[in-house]
């Protein structure tokens, strides 16, 4: 029998803030048996451009990665937050180890192919590789993963944080029973967006369709959800969509069936 | 008997311009066993403050890191230099990954008493534990070790690359036949500090200490020099200070008697 792996992703917002940063540390480090965490920043990364002059382009929620906002997006992601996590989960006891795709090779991606937009260094994942970050792991070691891919030829690149939680749960569920958990503001899929007790208990794929189709799923959450099922699709055993306080068990979970 | 590891420990200017590093990297790559990779960058921190209007105040050579320095040298020195070198070094093959201090815990500082300089966040280590890094040095991974730490309560630490590498070439002693070398833009240890062609074979500590007395040492190299004794005192086998084209055998070798 494989053991259980729970994969958590945070978003900006939550790893922004000390006092939400702070509350995720205690909640996770609660969270039993091996665990990796994966972050974004993105809020980060447009105020440290907007101190160096640096212009942020976002299209359709992605943002456009030349050459200076690549720079931009390694030293905040790859070093002032995930380190700044990193330091405060080993201030709670907390083994943790931080990574990008570079590292140990574990995500390699390809610079996005220009159509229609140019994203620049953007990185579409090619192959992920876990064979080491699964002795890591063994050993009681929490990854805290940066979303940075590299194409190994020397090129970082940006990749969604949301897409690397997803292939990386994907890569686990090799060697382990994996649940991944998106952790965001809300407290799980609503069925009315304005209305934060109108969770979804669960949700299959059709339903989520169906739903989508009607019109009452907000745009915003379409992608999670695309990447969410196609994980279940892949090997993972169970992915849950909450927030904070649901860490543990709370929100939408999603289903294969 | 113990396996050999070499570690490297290259200055800011050696990173910080492609053509040299680029030479480290083709280099770096031939050298034979296992290696671990200390890289400084104080250079791009202060471009990087400068761009962002924090000042950079030095004391005899030391960064005097308050709180929005500490921010600066975090993400240039732990994400924009350090990634950059895995990324080249899996490049060129090598299964690199990049570390602080605080990752796996491995390097644990306290920040700097205030005597007569508040030197801010600056970190003095109080331990070093290489347990989990040996087993990545004997899969082959090579580590890049950033000059950060941290002290266990949640803080990042601005460390000197040269401690860093002097204090994990000790820890490593008790598992490996450990050679550090240390380079720079100098061929080696100089009689004559305008003549590259001087280079000193090779130095006891006696022979350091009589040469400092004369005046005839660089000030600039009293602490490389004090840090690289230290080392073999504690159990390091070899010393050499060299420039890149000495990295395989060049330079000034440090000799215990």
């Amino acid at each position: 029998m494989k053991q259980n792996l729970t994969i958590v992703k945070v978003g900006g917002k939550v790893v922004e803030e000390a006092s939400s940063l702070n509350d995720l540390f205690e909640r996770f480090t609660q969270l039993e048996g091996h665990k990796v965490l994966v972050h974004g920043g993105g809020r980060s990364a447009t105020a440290m451009a907007d101190r160096l002059g640096i212009a942020t382009k976002m299209v359709d929620g992605r943002r456009v990665t030349d050459q200076a906002m690549l720079e931009v997006v390694t030293m905040v992601y790859g070093g002032l937050v995930n380190k700044g996590i990193v330091a405060g989960l080993q201030a709670n006891g907390i083994n943790a180890i931080g990574l990008t795709g570079a590292d140990l090779n574990y995500m390699q991606a390809v610079k996005r192919p220009v159509k229609e937009i140019d994203y620049g260094f953007a990185g579409d994942i090619v192959s992920v590789h876990v064979d080491e970050l699964k002795l890591l792991v063994e050993k009681e070691v929490v990854l805290v993963l940066a979303p940075l891919t590299h194409d190994k030829k020397g090129q970082m690149l940006n990749t969604n944080a949301d897409t690397i939680a997803a292939e990386a749960a994907i890569g686990f569920s090799k060697y382990f029973d994996v649940e991944l958990v998106y952790c965001f503001e809300k407290p799980g899929v609503l069925e009315d967006a304005e209305d934060d007790n109108s969770v979804i208990d669960s949700l299959t794929y059709s339903e989520f369709k169906s739903l989508q189709e009607s019109g009452a799923i907000h745009a915003g959450m379409i992608p999670k959800l695309d990447n969410s099922f196609n994980a279940i699709d892949k090997g993972v055993s169970l992915v849950r969509i909450t927030n904070i306080p649901g860490l543990k068990d709370g929100g939408t979970k999603l289903l294969s069936t």
